[in-house]
């Protein structure tokens, strides 16, 4: 089912040069330095439960298509925003994506699924109402198998570092396990504190209290706040962390003066207007920035996402449920006063990525062209893609160059999908680089490191691996 | 003159695939659920009167390239705003258009003249100063036949269906002469009253006195202005509207209290800000998606066009001269509110269009790939056009997939060019999915379901014909 | 080491057309409307110094590139915002280029510079470490011969036309050298006056007082001014000029009535606030515009850089050190004031350019496929590219058509890249057009018309020259 030509140029020159240039990185081990894997998969070693668990329910990319066209989220036993799991079937689950499977048809999604069905169980027909049940029941029997514990596949995957997100004031247990446990698999953390830095996040107040028992620190105070931060950022690095992730509704950055930026904290913790939640996000950002260089994490900035855009949706059943939506996001201005601070600091990296494909050649790639400091994201979320990361390389490239940015992240929650997501870059990159070749911009020694750079040494290096 | 091949991809393969998915669709009916073909033509089935009325006159896409490059309106037959009709000869008209045709070189237009010259009038040579007259009479020859008038070229053309669009306060009269005369053409009308929505329409007033004196309701009143909407909704259903369209400079929807939309309306009819007409517009969208989910009418936004740029062409020949120009145009929050109230309700289908298309990506497709009632228009306008459909695909399909789209729209007032833009648009999308299908990513066999999807099913069953 | 098919498609057929089409332009005469080489290379046609103060000092592509990835600017030889010269080794910065040739992997520098290395050098091995020192003395050592001083070279670049780019009080000691010279070489100035037509311009107040001294006219009045300016101009116009052009901050212009311009005025030359400075330049761009009505010289407007992102570099180094960025920009509304007045008027010939891309087929190709005095610029700055040349032909071909383009530009101020940045922009064209012909929706006799157009003759008329 996975034709080995898979994603690369039809024409003949090109195709030869795609699949040199592919067998060269193909067998590389697998860098995910930015997802959200669930580390209790790893500190556990359970199996995981049924194939509607693993490929549906956690999948945002795959519920929003199938509900857009008509399948209500409860058939989909998408668990309620108070915690109630839902109550459909596995099997009927697996049902409603097998008799939509067309839906996916042009998707990353039908490329992701299938490459996992082949490869892991080597399923080599295409799902359909049909054998929706038979492919059941063979899924679920190999997840029973040794070989398909989440350690063995981490093994069997060749993930020579994955990295999962927490937020701050998580007390990190199945880290903890993990390093305990002797297993010799690197994963690692990533301090995610927008729990406890977005004014706007659900629980803010209460999040503070958290991070003050936590630490001893006392939150209500600016400097008791920051020593918090500084701690738990230590605490961080001692289960693996080499980076921070923010997900800011937009990219804006400040730069206050310590006695307005204390005062800004003050109003924020007692309330904050929309105004001055924004302020604050910002303001914190340039304190992460400045944190960085003191204990050398990578900062991660993901902005431009309007969440939760579907009230109705958000109150059945919460957050991440496909109804994220991105919005035009500027970068020139709002990265000025981190950069005007921090920007030739070679010291600190900072990795910005993007919603706004826009900002790709206007903004972002003349940026990263100009600043020690920053670096370019891969394309993210709705764009990583076969067509999302051409895009991102043809409007990247000529500005900012390919050392610049920072290699694949996978992004995902849906481990199965690790090994194929991570091919479809390869051979995505393969792809594009193949295309220069043949049109002789690019000598085929040169790409082929740059196929290595960019499938392996650049996320090691960016994200200090 | 046609290639065969024309549009198809160089390389062999996929210009074989592509040749075998187009000979699936390339005899498919037609089916135009959106265009601006007069009515009066298969009312009368009057000749048409000669080539320049029919090719130059009143398409917008042919003057304005002449005109850019220096050719005045006159020359050009162009009616004044006052009515007077142009008094430029026909044939001189059409001696302009063969003397600039190298301007054409490389738009859509080149491509739909030629293939309307071609299959039609059999003409296999390209159009110069030197063979003008011999073309034109070889068009105004054909013209006087039988097999050139208005209902015989509708059944040649193999349409299934064609829709006009007239004003809410249109009586209509030319779709009663066609109901009336037992001709089986299925020519039907679509609501468009902006005439009678927009407070900044040239003669807002008079046209809702109009309104009030056709319906027998009183738009004076909110609620009458309401009844008197829905009555003329039903009244154009009668004559086969299946759909609505809404041609708004942006895409704002407003969903205020009945109470505060009535006192709206109020200062609405006395004369409104700029800023009451643009909440008017937003809240009649959603008034329109509302009375939608009770008699079933698609919902059409045409948003972001910013009308008669150009005063001094305004001023002498009126709107619809070329001189309308995209504008950015946001749809994440400016949809917010409608979608709020009616975005999950599969019953209703919003066909969202747009003329700026950074917000395929960014906006658009993550949308349409969430929301039950959402439906991405085709490319528009300006992108209606080869290139504009390959990133209208490349752009939205891989977010959106296929389903969440609705075929093609000829959208057109240039009858001779529905069947040779309607190829354009089959040859484009074929283009298309043979790339998908030699790189890998999808099938054939499912690649030809799509490419019949896009030329005929899609638009059949989104615009419920 | 400059492949016969560079930048060519793979695909055999195309191929193909693409060679019949350079064939056709590859050796027609150089014109360069719009650049910035200094025109005392020519006056004094001394020899240029050495590889590095060639190939590296003067390149903002080339050393924000190194400085992003940690290359400080000392060791690139940068002098300093007082003029102090840069005190680093020409040979050590060659160097710092040698070692770090692997960053410009996939960007159009180094397109240019191994063209230039392998034309005008005899060069046909890729820059290495190693071979530094012996490559630098090699082009040193052609450096000093005769055939290596600016004009003959600009012989032997076979430049029909060279228009450089001179402040407004510049007294053009150069252009005079060289009008006297008795050389037959066609340097031409180009006035550019944002020096004294732009308030927030470093030492504008200065500035206005030089324009008054050099013209004699009180550039405290707003009458006094425009003579001024009116008569530079024509002073312009007595060394070749054939246009102005302007780099403002945005497309903004403005049509005020006299007395509001000269009241506007008044305050601006006493300290302008923000918001009065941008109405300044606003207005300034529509009197540019009439004059040029008067005078016939193109009007030329390159909005949308952020200058000087980078306060550390901008305070070490000044200005033009590859730290300006590209902004959002819109034209729409901002030429509107400008349009309205003179944009129908086919005496008038504005060229606008664009750093934000999504402008090309919302406003810029709509604009220009209508008025007849506005044609579009070529991709400019960090878009003079083979994507940067691909998209701008994709974006606006089919809309604005070819001839309300006007060729292309190299802009810069690295003489020796002159002939391979034309030779890019040539290639890039036919590489469009073969695909084009492939696809059957342009004959390739009309294509190879369309190549000699953008390759030389619509610089020729656009500019006037």
């Amino acid at each position: 089912m996975l034709h080995p030509d898979f994603l690369f140029p039809a024409e003949t020159g090109a195709r030869g040069v795609a699949r040199r240039l592919y067998g060269e990185v193909a067998a590389l081990p697998i860098v995910s330095p930015h997802g959200h894997c669930d580390p209790a998969w790893f500190a556990t070693d359970r199996a995981f439960a049924d194939p509607a668990s693993l490929f549906v329910v956690p999948d945002h990319y795959v519920f929003r298509m199938l509900y857009s066209q008509g399948v209500p989220l409860e058939a989909l036993g998408i668990p309620l925003a108070d915690g109630t799991p839902g109550d459909a079937e596995p099997r009927e689950i697996w049902r409603q994506l097998a008799s939509h499977w067309h839906l996916f048809r042009g998707t990353p999604t039908r490329l992701w699924m299938e490459h996992g069905f082949s490869t892991l169980f080597g399923i080599e027909e295409r799902l359909t109402a049909d054998n929706a049940d038979r492919l059941y029941d063979l899924i679920a029997g190999k997840l029973q198998e040794p070989a398909f514990r989440p350690r063995a596949l981490f093994e069997r995957f060749n993930i020579e570092a994955l990295a999962t997100t927490e937020s701050a004031i998580d007390p990190l247990p199945h880290h903890r396990t993990l390093r305990d446990s002797g297993w010799a698999g690197r994963v690692i953390t990533t301090f995610r504190p927008d729990a406890v830095i977005d004014p706007d996040f659900p629980g803010f107040a209460d999040n503070l209290a958290e991070l003050s028992r936590i630490t001893g620190e006392d939150t209500g105070s600016w400097n008791g706040y920051l020593a918090a931060l500084m701690q738990r950022r230590a605490y961080f690095r001692s289960f693996g962390a080499t980076a921070t992730d923010h997900g800011h509704p937009s990219a804006a950055t400040a730069d206050l003066p310590h006695a307005e930026a204390a005062s800004l904290f003050a109003r924020v913790v007692s309330g904050a207007t929309a105004a001055e939640a924004e302020l604050f996000r910002a303001q914190m950002l340039t304190e992460m920035a400045r944190m960085s260089l003191e204990d050398g994490l990578v900062l991660q900035i993901h902005p431009g996402a309007m969440r939760n855009h579907n009230p109705s949706v958000f109150a059945r059943y919460g957050r991440d449920k496909g109804a994220d939506i991105p919005t035009a996001t500027g970068y020139v201005h709002a990265l000025k006063p981190l950069l005007d601070r921090f920007g030739n600091d070679r010291r600190l990296t900072v990795i910005v990525f993007t919603l706004d494909e826009t900002a790709y050649s206007r903004e972002l790639a003349p940026l990263a062209g100009h600043y020690p400091a920053l670096r370019l994201g891969p394309p993210w979320w709705f764009f990583d893609s076969p067509e999302g990361m051409r895009r991102f390389r043809e409007l990247t490239t000529e500005t900012a160059g390919f050392a610049n940015t920072v290699g694949f992240n996978d992004d995902t929650r849906a481990f199965c999908s690790i090994p194929s997501r991570h091919d479809v870059a390869r051979r995505a990159d393969c792809a594009y680089l193949a295309r220069l070749v043949t049109e002789h911009t690019l000598d085929e020694d040169e790409a082929r490191e740059v196929a290595i750079d960019l499938a392996y040494r650049l996320a090691k290096s960016a994200y200090r691996l």
